[in-house]
Protein backbone atom coordinates (compact mmCIF):
# COMPACT_ATOMS: atom_id res chain seq x y z
CA UNK A 1 0.00 0.00 0.00
CA UNK A 2 3.13 2.20 0.37
CA UNK A 3 3.24 2.47 -3.15
CA UNK A 4 -0.20 3.78 -3.59
CA UNK A 5 1.36 7.84 -2.56
CA UNK A 6 4.33 7.09 -5.23
CA UNK A 7 2.12 6.35 -7.91
CA UNK A 8 -0.35 9.61 -6.96
CA UNK A 9 2.86 11.58 -7.30
CA UNK A 10 4.03 10.31 -10.35
CA UNK A 11 0.52 10.31 -12.02
CA UNK A 12 0.32 14.39 -10.57
CA UNK A 13 3.50 15.22 -11.43
CA UNK A 14 3.86 13.42 -15.07
CA UNK A 15 7.78 12.72 -13.93
CA UNK A 16 9.11 9.68 -12.73
CA UNK A 17 13.31 10.77 -13.53
CA UNK A 18 14.49 9.90 -9.89
CA UNK A 19 12.54 7.02 -9.66
CA UNK A 20 14.55 3.89 -9.67
CA UNK A 21 13.66 1.26 -12.18
CA UNK A 22 15.95 -1.03 -11.03
CA UNK A 23 14.41 -0.52 -7.41
CA UNK A 24 11.08 -1.64 -8.60
CA UNK A 25 12.44 -4.26 -10.68
CA UNK A 26 13.97 -5.45 -7.57
CA UNK A 27 10.81 -4.77 -5.08
CA UNK A 28 8.31 -6.76 -8.35
CA UNK A 29 10.21 -9.60 -8.67
CA UNK A 30 10.94 -10.18 -4.66
CA UNK A 31 6.86 -9.72 -4.40
CA UNK A 32 6.73 -12.25 -7.38
CA UNK A 33 8.76 -14.65 -5.25
CA UNK A 34 6.28 -14.13 -2.44
CA UNK A 35 3.05 -14.85 -4.49
CA UNK A 36 4.57 -17.87 -5.66
CA UNK A 37 5.57 -19.02 -2.07
CA UNK A 38 1.91 -18.03 -1.12
CA UNK A 39 0.35 -20.44 -3.79
CA UNK A 40 2.77 -22.92 -3.07
CA UNK A 41 1.68 -23.23 0.71
CA UNK A 42 -2.08 -22.35 -1.00
CA UNK A 43 -1.76 -19.55 1.87
CA UNK A 44 -4.73 -16.90 0.34
CA UNK A 45 -3.41 -13.82 2.36
CA UNK A 46 -0.06 -14.19 0.70
CA UNK A 47 -1.35 -14.43 -2.67
CA UNK A 48 -3.54 -11.72 -2.22
CA UNK A 49 -1.78 -8.91 -0.57
CA UNK A 50 1.31 -9.73 -2.80
CA UNK A 51 -0.73 -9.57 -5.93
CA UNK A 52 -2.02 -6.49 -4.57
CA UNK A 53 2.07 -5.56 -4.76
CA UNK A 54 3.05 -6.64 -7.56
CA UNK A 55 0.26 -5.23 -9.54
CA UNK A 56 1.18 -1.63 -7.76
CA UNK A 57 4.62 -2.16 -8.13
CA UNK A 58 4.10 -2.81 -12.00
CA UNK A 59 2.26 -0.22 -11.98
CA UNK A 60 5.15 2.16 -11.33
CA UNK A 61 7.39 0.50 -13.49
CA UNK A 62 4.83 1.09 -16.31
CA UNK A 63 4.47 4.63 -15.18
CA UNK A 64 8.10 5.46 -15.10
CA UNK A 65 8.34 3.80 -18.71
CA UNK A 66 5.56 6.03 -19.87
CA UNK A 67 6.78 9.23 -18.22
CA UNK A 68 10.47 8.53 -18.16
CA UNK B 1 18.31 -4.35 -0.61
CA UNK B 2 16.04 -3.01 -3.66
CA UNK B 3 16.46 0.47 -1.90
CA UNK B 4 20.58 0.46 -2.98
CA UNK B 5 20.30 1.30 -6.23
CA UNK B 6 17.37 4.40 -5.37
CA UNK B 7 19.91 5.77 -2.89
CA UNK B 8 23.14 5.79 -6.17
CA UNK B 9 20.69 7.31 -8.15
CA UNK B 10 19.39 10.29 -5.68
CA UNK B 11 23.36 10.50 -4.98
CA UNK B 12 24.54 10.54 -8.32
CA UNK B 13 22.03 13.24 -9.62
CA UNK B 14 21.99 14.65 -6.36
CA UNK B 15 17.74 15.01 -7.08
CA UNK B 16 14.72 13.41 -5.42
CA UNK B 17 12.23 15.27 -6.35
CA UNK B 18 9.83 12.70 -7.89
CA UNK B 19 10.67 10.19 -5.16
CA UNK B 20 7.37 10.41 -2.37
CA UNK B 21 8.40 11.40 0.94
CA UNK B 22 5.07 9.65 2.00
CA UNK B 23 5.83 6.32 0.62
CA UNK B 24 9.28 5.85 2.15
CA UNK B 25 8.15 7.07 5.17
CA UNK B 26 4.83 4.25 5.37
CA UNK B 27 8.04 1.54 3.67
CA UNK B 28 10.11 2.70 7.17
CA UNK B 29 7.30 2.57 9.61
CA UNK B 30 6.05 -1.09 8.53
CA UNK B 31 10.15 -1.96 8.64
CA UNK B 32 10.05 -0.23 11.87
CA UNK B 33 7.19 -2.57 12.92
CA UNK B 34 9.06 -5.66 11.70
CA UNK B 35 12.05 -4.83 13.47
CA UNK B 36 10.01 -4.33 16.45
CA UNK B 37 8.41 -7.83 16.01
CA UNK B 38 11.58 -9.20 15.13
CA UNK B 39 13.02 -8.05 19.10
CA UNK B 40 9.72 -9.17 20.51
CA UNK B 41 9.95 -13.07 19.51
CA UNK B 42 13.91 -12.37 19.59
CA UNK B 43 14.43 -13.81 15.86
CA UNK B 44 17.34 -12.45 14.98
CA UNK B 45 17.07 -12.65 11.14
CA UNK B 46 14.52 -10.86 11.31
CA UNK B 47 16.20 -8.16 13.51
CA UNK B 48 19.03 -8.19 11.27
CA UNK B 49 17.29 -7.45 7.91
CA UNK B 50 15.05 -5.27 9.22
CA UNK B 51 17.31 -3.13 10.76
CA UNK B 52 19.56 -3.15 7.22
CA UNK B 53 15.99 -1.81 5.64
CA UNK B 54 14.97 0.64 7.91
CA UNK B 55 18.55 2.38 7.75
CA UNK B 56 18.40 2.21 4.05
CA UNK B 57 14.46 3.58 4.36
CA UNK B 58 15.96 6.43 6.67
CA UNK B 59 18.76 7.08 4.33
CA UNK B 60 16.62 7.50 1.35
CA UNK B 61 14.27 9.85 2.98
CA UNK B 62 17.16 11.66 4.50
CA UNK B 63 18.65 12.47 1.05
CA UNK B 64 14.80 13.35 0.09
CA UNK B 65 15.13 16.12 2.89
CA UNK B 66 18.72 17.26 1.54
CA UNK B 67 18.35 17.09 -2.55
CA UNK B 68 14.19 17.69 -2.43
Amino acid sequence: MSFVPQIQKIWKTKSAEDVSKKMFLAVAFGVFLWLVYGIVLKQWPIIIWNAISLVLAVTILALKYRFG
